[in-house]
């Protein structure tokens, strides 16, 4: 691993993306937002993803210029066809459009097909809830979970961001409905590690805790029999509203050659927040961390707690990268292999 | 337990609220959602709700009566204020209207507060699923949940429910964010049974398998810190969607004495469905049904199939209810506590 300042990835990672034929604004916002997974410490939804995305431009199956064709189908529902343009550089310039509206509306549905990997939900939802917008999001993915007592992966590990507007920074909760993401059991096979009992299936819908084993099986949902029925449902929310592929048949989130063909789902509320709502809900936050030990082993996080104090470390100590992955982006950079300005 | 042919039940019930003072249509969609509670086998949101309610009219804090006060804020968000009147007669009442403009709009959001105790939520999600709407419900409750590390309760069990329109019966997911119920709690301390570890903790914040100190602390979240997480974002989207009470000031859902001070949000959406969908949605949730063992242990339920199961049997051999309830609603309806006219 090394450690690079998150400004000099920023630069390289823009780099590669423009040679790859993306602008410059849309290069921008879409290393933004791998960037700042890196800085909330989810590497799952960082840099990784970048080489897969220019080998995806390569392939013909992500766009580097397309912004999304937009049609307003009723006053408040936005549907956007991406025509495979980069996740964010889609969803984002939708987002635009039905935030403004939500403003004379009071709501906006922004359900968008043919886009690429939008990565992390809580970058959307903070910018939404920043303009003091209620947001929900969803987005589909490649079938990766099973069913509650199923032997094979029906469904994706189907995210859920709901965004609320506060005094400084909103309330993000961003999680899968997955107990654990496809990336940690990679993880545990590339270091030869055992899985922990119930987090995974084999080919065979075998419970294993081999983590090589598991690559080629399905992971649990969260929370047994209820998580199962959140990712279903929302899996079948996104479908209804977008017309998506729905399991095994959704495609393009995890390979380089096939178009993706999942669907995103945006719900931007203006809330028309009284005035002390915010003061009472930041109250209330601040009681909720106070209910467990305050030094003991039972600490109570809100969400995005952990991600913001990552963050605030990361902008000083720089966002650690595999090496092989720092070569590579410079590599697509046009940039010498060997690292120069890093922090270490 | 005595077993009460439905319609009976619903006769004797609707007598009870009318001669509380609720007019015979009210009373009619009041007991419906109860009943609809019992023939799906989930009596802690049944019958057993019935006196409470008749005690809360009693006691000036629920409105036979109030219908609601609604105002459209925006051309696609109605804000409700509930008047104190009764759960179900004040949401359906809104989402008549949010339904009719949601097919105009796209998407209404319907904001209720000062309303009594929803009930069910699935009786809602599939009422506006049969309209052709996808639907989204959220509503808050007194806290008894605890946060994921934390050693008292701070949340309310905080519903989600999900509609999708579909051929036939909608799909509908609805269930708690906290891992069982309080009712399932007091169930176990009626028995004299343990509780199974990790359910809950006593009125110390330590983890207890007795049921009887469990009843006067607070139960876990469903799925350890993700459930945790998403019932603290519902907490919040409802407050601040609808300014009503939040976390340890929630009243009135539990107790006879109390104003009801939670809130109600529906997001109401119209799909658009594109020819297909719906068929594509149901092979797909038969394809889910079938990724388990088709005998064995492992069983794969889509949310909805059990509760169906058992409402087609209760529809033929009634509803089991406790003695003591029955005996009740009949004196609460003015007719001879020794029954009659009950299946057995």
């Amino acid at each position: 691993m090394i450690n690079v300042a998150s400004a000099e990835a920023r630069r390289v990672s823009e780099a590669a993306l423009r040679r790859a034929g993306v602008p410059a604004q849309a290069a921008a916002l879409q290393v933004d937002l791998l960037i700042e997974a890196e800085l909330r410490g989810r590497a799952s939804h960082g840099l990784l993803r970048l080489p897969r995305l220019t080998d995806r431009i390569a392939n013909g199956v992500a766009s580097p210029t397309a912004t999304g064709r937009m049609e307003w189908r009723s006053d408040s529902f936005l549907r956007v066809d991406g025509q495979n343009g980069l996740g964010p550089v889609v969803a984002m310039e939708a987002l635009r459009s039905g935030a403004e509206r939500a403003r004379r509306t009071g709501v906006v549905v922004v359900a968008i097909a043919h886009n690429n990997h939008l990565g992390m939900l809580a970058w959307y939802a903070e910018k939404i809830a920043e303009q003091g917008l209620v947001t929900l999001g969803f987005t589909t993915s490649e079938a990766l979970v099973h069913a509650w007592g199923g032997r094979t992966a029906m469904l994706g590990t189907n995210p859920v961001a709901i965004g609320v507007p506060q005094e400084g920074t909103p309330f993000v909760l961003d999680m899968a409905t997955s107990l654990v993401s496809m990336g940690q059991i990679h993880d545990y096979a590339q270091r030869g590690e055992a899985l922990p009992p119930g987090w995974a299936l084999d080919a065979n819908g075998e419970p294993t805790t081999d983590a090589v084993a598991a690559t080629k099986g399905s992971i649990a949902p969260f929370g047994q029999a209820k998580g199962y029925a959140l990712g279903l449902a929302l899996e079948l929310l996104v479908v209804a509203l977008t017309d998506s592929a729905i399991g095994r048949d959704v495609t393009g989130t995890l390979d380089s050659t096939r178009v993706a063909s999942k669907g995103d789902v945006f719900i931007l509320i203006d809330p028309g927040l009284q005035p002390g709502t915010t003061e009472r809900i930041g109250a209330y936050l601040d009681l909720v961390r106070a209910s467990g030990d305050e030094q003991g082993e039972r600490r109570v996080a809100v969400p995005g707690d952990r991600a913001m104090r990552v963050r605030a470390e990361r902008l000083e100590t720089g966002i650690p990268l595999p090496r092989p992955l720092w070569a590579k982006l410079r590599d697509l950079a046009g940039e010498p292999a060997s690292p120069t300005k890093e922090l270490t």
